[in-house]
């Protein structure tokens, strides 16, 4: 088997065999493979697809090609959840303890932030005391005892996706729905659950900015899943405008306990809600309804907002700064943010609000860049919104005067006021199941 | 400038400037653009392609990137011309001379062979004595005394080019237009002439398959020769049959003297006059009938044939060999290929017939393999000839019995014997020139 031939195969439209894919990702891991030949392969892919086999098999030549976590010693069923990222996402702290506390496993690995979008694991780290880097026993023990625990991810976890990644963030091959797909897939097979529930956003503050291309890689996603034998449902979500009012880590987690309190923003509130009752639906607790109402319950309850607890606590953070959110470090900057004109707020580039707080401190934009944990914003008035010339629409936590006046010529930019008010737009906008797209409009 | 931003315009359409692709050719020629974004940039060309511009500036870019040659100290119309390769392809020995002898100056650096074809330089060196490694005093002094001097092609000439073609080898992006078209013309634009006659030749033996991918490169080059002020024309000649009877180095050199001492094979003969007058046309010398009456006349009174053997004689070589053909060193073996039935040659895979002689000791595979100036094969029935089983259809020449057998076999397989004669197919398809295509029949 040679790799030109392969290439001159993909190029020409030619569908790959599971050996081609296999000798591609293992030549490639093991530097046999030059780069050169592989972005060749990459742009190719990109023009030409690859079909749902081809995809599939690209998904587990990647996962194989490092460890497999195997989860067969923890009982019961574990659902894994993705998110494909964005600003002020923070649902993963949310609805991994609803559904822990109905008895399903989650046993996570989370990212971190890099651009405009944040990270759970930055975020957890806010917590003092909080590890993330925990060994394989000490999280399965975690997953065991208290029925969640979430972390970075593993060094060895697919290095072919590292490798690829890299790659196709310097060729150009980025935007390619098989090679996003099989990227992400990869991961949550490796990482060893039974079920996958995907967040796939949708929205100016999202990789995919339209419906169409987030409900396509949605099925590619799901078919993946389907094709290997794990429980895939995809949420098609919102991502059009900052998920509840908090960017930035520690506020983020403010808000957590918050929504986990029944106190949250509705649109937050509402997305972890779906998300959760999918969860519980993959790991067979009911049918949606159910499960949506279940979750309700855990929310209302005070059981999930306990779970996190008890999960902070055993991953060493200090549960204190979470009963009293003042304890949390504070900014030595807090400014308030003021409306320009009369009017509604008509949009919020998502993406333009990310980087303001990533100028404030709260991300980094290397991976070396360091964080300021009590950085980021809070949003007063959300889309939709009257609002009046000189009244506070957000507040900014930085560490110095000119990140605040930088942030806040973003932000003014990425804020749109208008006479009119926006049309509302759900907060779930499709359902991808192995059946099919379901319209679903929450 | 990024060349990511370089790869994802061309990824997604758009025309590069002639900013853009200085600063590719630049940046990889000093190794700054590693290899992997320049696969990823030559796989989407491969597939969004070039306007004239955008090949003509790439043109441009490569042949400055290493030396221009200067032909400025020769007085005289300076006539370049470039085969796209073929099995047989004696004509550079037979025009050069034609044309030189006629005043036009040909100053011209020309290839080995590779594979399935030969390469002129290859065809000199097997007259004893030749070089063809000159020193640029040396080269252009032989132009100016004699009118033509045939080399190799210089260590310096388009580097750009050279690491290109080495990466597209390997990245399955050898088969482009514009990248073929703008490897071709650098070089030529490169070695200085004034005018280029372009002899793109299409058929079973040819790079080209086909009359209408022939003419399509045929256009992409007269456009970049026009485009950066070189006249330029292109004949699409046939290579679906060996170009005369001899294939293999030193027995085209005997061909060459029989043509040009007007015994030539009708084939040879017609499709160097059509190239010679082309050539001589480009220079001003004439309409195209007037060109073609000129030609022959060289032929005739043998004034051509002196020509190339004052060139031969300038560069070192032994012209008694030219004189009296039995001095060439003879082939251990030479044994004659009979017909396996009766009917008429219908076909000869010419790409096949190539490798046959390749085998047989007359080119090489790799780069480094030895050449058997005396091996190859001498033709002695052509397509459309009569033949009765077990007659003679050609003569091997070669060192060993292996040899012999091996390549018989490959030939046996390349001729197709039919009870019906083929359709006559011309020698000369169409002309390409800055006004059009002319069908054009010879």
């Amino acid at each position: 088997m040679r790799m030109y031939d392969i290439i001159a195969k993909k190029r020409d439209g030619g569908e790959l065999t599971d050996e081609e894919i296999q000798f591609f990702i293992d030549g490639y891991v093991r530097g046999e493979i030059p780069d050169y030949q592989a972005s060749a392969l990459l742009m190719a892919v990109y023009y030409k697809g690859m079909n749902a086999r081809e995809t599939a098999s690209l998904t587990m030549s990647m996962a194989r090609s490092g460890e497999m976590v195997d989860l067969s010693s923890i009982d019961g069923v574990k659902v894994d959840k993705h998110s494909t990222g964005g600003v002020g996402d923070k649902t993963t702290l949310i609805i991994s303890p609803i559904v822990a506390s109905l008895g399903v496993r989650v046993a996570k690995m989370s990212g971190r932030g890099l651009g405009h979008t944040g990270g759970t694991v930055d975020k957890m780290e806010s917590i003092p005391g909080m590890q993330t880097a925990l060994d394989r026993e000490r999280f399965f023990d975690i997953v065991r005892k208290v029925g969640v625990s979430v972390i970075g991810q593993s060094g060895n976890l697919v290095p072919a996706d590292k490798k690829l990644y890299a790659l196709r963030d310097v060729t150009a091959t980025i935007e390619s729905i098989p090679l996003i797909a099989s990227s992400i897939m990869s991961k949550k097979i490796a990482a060893g659950s039974d079920c996958i529930l995907l967040d796939v956003k949708t929205g100016s503050g999202a990789f995919m900015k339209t419906t169409e291309d987030s409900i396509r890689l949605a099925q590619a996603m799901v078919s993946i899943g389907e094709h290997v034998g794990r429980k895939t449902i995809a949420l098609i979500t919102d991502m059009d405008r900052p998920l509840g009012n908090a960017i930035g880590n520690s506020l983020e987690i403010c808000e957590v306990c918050e929504t986990l309190k029944g106190r949250g923003p509705q649109d937050l509130t509402q997305i972890c809600l779906e998300l959760a009752a999918n969860m519980l639906y993959l790991a067979g607790k009911g049918d949606l309804a159910e499960c949506r109402s279940m979750a309700r319950t855990q929310l209302e309850s005070g059981a999930a907002f306990e779970k996190l607890k008890e999960m902070v606590a055993a991953q060493g953070g200090d549960v204190s700064v979470l009963m009293d959110n003042s304890k949390f470090e504070q900014a030595k900057i807090q400014q308030e943010i003021l409306a320009s004109s009369d009017g509604y707020i008509y949009a919020m580039n998502t993406e333009q609000c990310g980087i303001a707080s990533v100028e404030l401190g709260a991300g980094r934009e290397k991976k070396e860049d360091p964080i300021d944990f009590s950085a980021g914003i809070m949003l007063r008035k959300k889309v939709g919104d009257a609002v009046k010339k000189g009244e506070p629409i957000a507040t900014f936590y930085t560490s110095t005067e000119a990140r605040c006046r930088d942030a806040e010529a973003l932000f003014q930019r990425a804020v749109t006021i208008s006479p009119e008010p926006p049309k509302a737009i759900p907060i779930v906008h499709a359902r991808v199941t192995r059946d099919g797209v379901e319209q679903y409009s929450v």
